[in-house]
């Protein structure tokens, strides 16, 4: 396709955004036979996946983990022939809390750290609790739970605040918070982390590794998926094409971009919320749904992976895993894959410290995460063979990741917009997931979801 | 000036909006004799007030009120030889909760209505504590409270809740909290309501008219008041204007719009939080600035104002004050002046109503206000002799009135970002605002505040 071609740029359907969502949605169009264009801000495709060479080692810096139970990742990774490796799990875990001497770091095995008699006694009730709540909740409706409005109307930190009294047990939930929703307690919706374990198999699913939603690691990274996903596009595939103003009218959409305007019947926008926020649209989008958006931050997070000779926390008898509740390096797996080219950590700064970080130097944060691991693995760790990172946070067309963080009063008042069409707009990406929503496999999920409900309006205009 | 004559448009200090904080900041740079251009996405001055004809009367459809201690407001009224009008308050007031019979109204006289012995207990001690709590509070600096963070990961509802026990109170102050904030008490920070009310003299006074912060309203319409400010702007000032893209080096600003770009050794932006998040600037704005940007949603209003042949509520013994819990048009009050030309109410569709309505046709949002005056004022009310409204919801340059409603987690983390410049751009807007923030007043003390930084920052940099 020549963008400049005024006809050529008639398609039945645009896609804004070439993540796993948009791929999906593109994909499933074009097998229904529809003319189907991708616009895509970035140079590259994969949104909120991205991977570098780090080394002789292809690392993600972006989303990197299949879970269990993501079925359509799992078949996707299997048609396009990914090798995929278990997490490695081995060893001892650590854990540091705010009041740990300097230097003191514990070990612990299983998924909750055995901080103290009592506070293991009240994390193991306050997750039973969290699952049996979450339990009420449609993932395809959490506004309209019983409970949702009362839910909403508190933090997830007043919650805890009332069901942790331990000052053990609230550090670790919050670092274990911190780290699947990449937010801080007091400033997220209990609804949505109701909606989040509902969505995804409960809280210790996702905070759990070959049992939960780090299970596999993708050789080569995760976006060969992508790539996968989008072999066949072609020239219907427009990189470094931002979306500028979306005008709709009874004739359908014209997306205006620095590349030229295109036409369709159909436009699903796979934008983030804030994205969406910022968007020139004419008619303006429902009131509502603009609410929604302005009131939708994403989560704090910047992912770095570091390379060492080899492997050295493994000999020490662990695992690489590490949480702590005062270094910025607040996350970190054993990313050693393959082994033979030497050991790799993976690790995030997620949550408040990431916000604080993200406008440092690049060799500040470098040093700021080899401290962190240095506390946590000793001195070794302060002598790697090679360092790469992503600052999420400050990626204009991600503006933050993983995913949304909706603060209270948001997901029950407007939730229900999420996935409400505006005229001959539609809505993708993995925050308008039902299942698995925040993960790779809610996007491909939403991106189906999508593209039915346009082959269905499509259907109904041609019967019309 | 010609817009298009480049060296025209090399200016001191640019400064984009000319609400009341864009045009103090500039009048008093001109002042200091510096060359200033104001910039103007609407096709009129005023920011968030506007003025209307409604019959032979002008009226407020958007800030209308002085407060008590509005100094600098009360100020410029004078100095602009303004009539001030003391907002009417003789008679009873209604209440109606939603428990209430349809049709049923309660009247009462004073600040706080008697729902019950036990309610007006427990509303006493709660405004009590809510005063004594924002006594800790240096408006200049709530983030740095010594409680800061814990009244900050928690709503006002969290708080309410255990406060106001009996059904009646907790109403009454939903109610009240409504009008002020123009936001649900579930999706708001409990320490953005403590500064606020450290802001603007306490609670009582934020919900009180002759001593309080509806004291005065202006004959002619407030914005005669922004008029009399430019008056000697000229072609300085610069409608129609919206700003595109902003650009910073080491030779200072070029603030690009539709009508060619301006270049400035200063610029100071006054807009709404919701515009900054999607605004374009290079480079882009520090990381923690974005994210209070995307975190902070404006409330939600739609005001309008009823003409009647007179004001028949008057001989009732009513005041034209009315309140509910269930009408959609839950905050009004009387704005009869000159009486010779009748009568007429004012009121509001505050907080999640607003956001229910702001997408119905203004003739169904008449019938929906019709309605809720019938209720309070019976069936004369249904017989209006005019009516005008503003939706400040979807106003593309407000985002939503009167003021930022945060959201938990974003002032004590996030709020020292507020006035912080970034490189040769500063901040001003009544979110800004030390004192009185939200109102005019916070304004006016905004674009003071702004120009003095200005001004030190430029003397710094003739004396470098």
């Amino acid at each position: 396709m020549n963008a400049m071609d005024g006809d050529g740029m008639d398609r039945d359907v645009v896609v804004v955004g070439a993540g796993f969502a948009g791929l999906r949605c593109a994909s499933r169009l074009r097998e229904a036979g529809l003319r189907v264009a991708v616009l895509e801000a970035r140079e590259r495709i994969g949104g909120r996946t991205r991977s570098e060479t780090l080394g002789r080692m292809t690392v993600d810096v972006g989303g990197q983990w299949i879970g269990r139970g993501h079925e359509r990742l799992l078949a996707l990774a299997e048609a396009a022939g990914a090798t995929l490796r278990p997490q490695h799990v081995e060893g001892a875990k650590l854990l540091q809390l705010s009041t740990d001497a300097p230097g003191r770091v514990r070990r612990y095995r299983g998924l909750i750290p055995r901080v103290s008699p009592l506070a293991l006694v009240e994390l193991e009730l306050a997750i039973r609790k969290l699952n049996r709540l979450a339990g009420e909740i449609d993932p395809a409706a959490p506004w309209a739970a019983r409970h949702a409005a009362e839910w909403d109307a508190k933090t997830v930190a007043s919650w805890a605040q009332r069901r942790l009294r331990s000052r053990g047990a609230r550090e670790v939930f919050d670092i274990a918070l911190r780290a699947v929703m990449t937010a801080e307690p007091g400033a997220l919706s209990f609804l949505q982390l109701l909606f989040y374990c509902a969505s995804n198999d409960g809280f210790e699913a996702l905070t759990g590794t070959t049992d939960g939603a780090q299970a596999w690691v993708v050789e080569g990274g995760m976006p060969t998926l992508a790539q996968w996903l989008a072999r066949d596009l072609g020239d219907a595939l427009q990189l470094d094409c931002p979306l500028q103003s979306l005008e709709q009218d009874a004739d359908g959409v014209r997306l205006h971009t620095p590349q030229g305007c295109w036409r369709a019947r159909r436009a699903v926008l796979t934008l983030p919320l804030p994205l969406l926020a910022g968007l020139d649209c004419r008619p303006a989008l429902p009131a509502r749904r603009q609410r929604l958006a302005a009131a939708s931050p994403m989560g704090s997070v910047i992912k770095a992976v570091v390379a060492y000779p080899d492997a050295f926390w493994r000999k020490q008898g662990l695992s690489g895993e590490a949480l702590s509740h005062r270094l910025p390096f607040n996350t970190v797996f054993d990313a050693s894959w393959p082994e033979a080219e030497g050991g790799a950590l993976v690790g995030f700064i997620d949550g408040a410290p990431a916000l604080e970080q993200a406008d440092r130097s690049p060799e500040e944060r470098r040093q700021a995460v080899l401290e962190s691991l240095i506390e946590y693995f000793g001195p070794q760790a302060g002598e790697p063979s090679g360092y790469i990172e992503h600052n999420w946070v400050t990626d204009p067309w991600a503006r933050g990741c993983y995913t949304v963080a909706m603060p209270p009063g948001v997901l029950s008042g407007l939730g229900a917009e999420l996935r409400q069409p505006a005229g001959a707009v539609h809505f993708a990406g993995t925050e308008t997931a039902r299942r698995w929503t925040g993960y790779i496999e809610g996007a491909l999920e939403s991106g189906e979801r999508a593209a039915d409900e346009v082959l269905v309006a499509l259907q109904d205009a041609a019967a019309a």
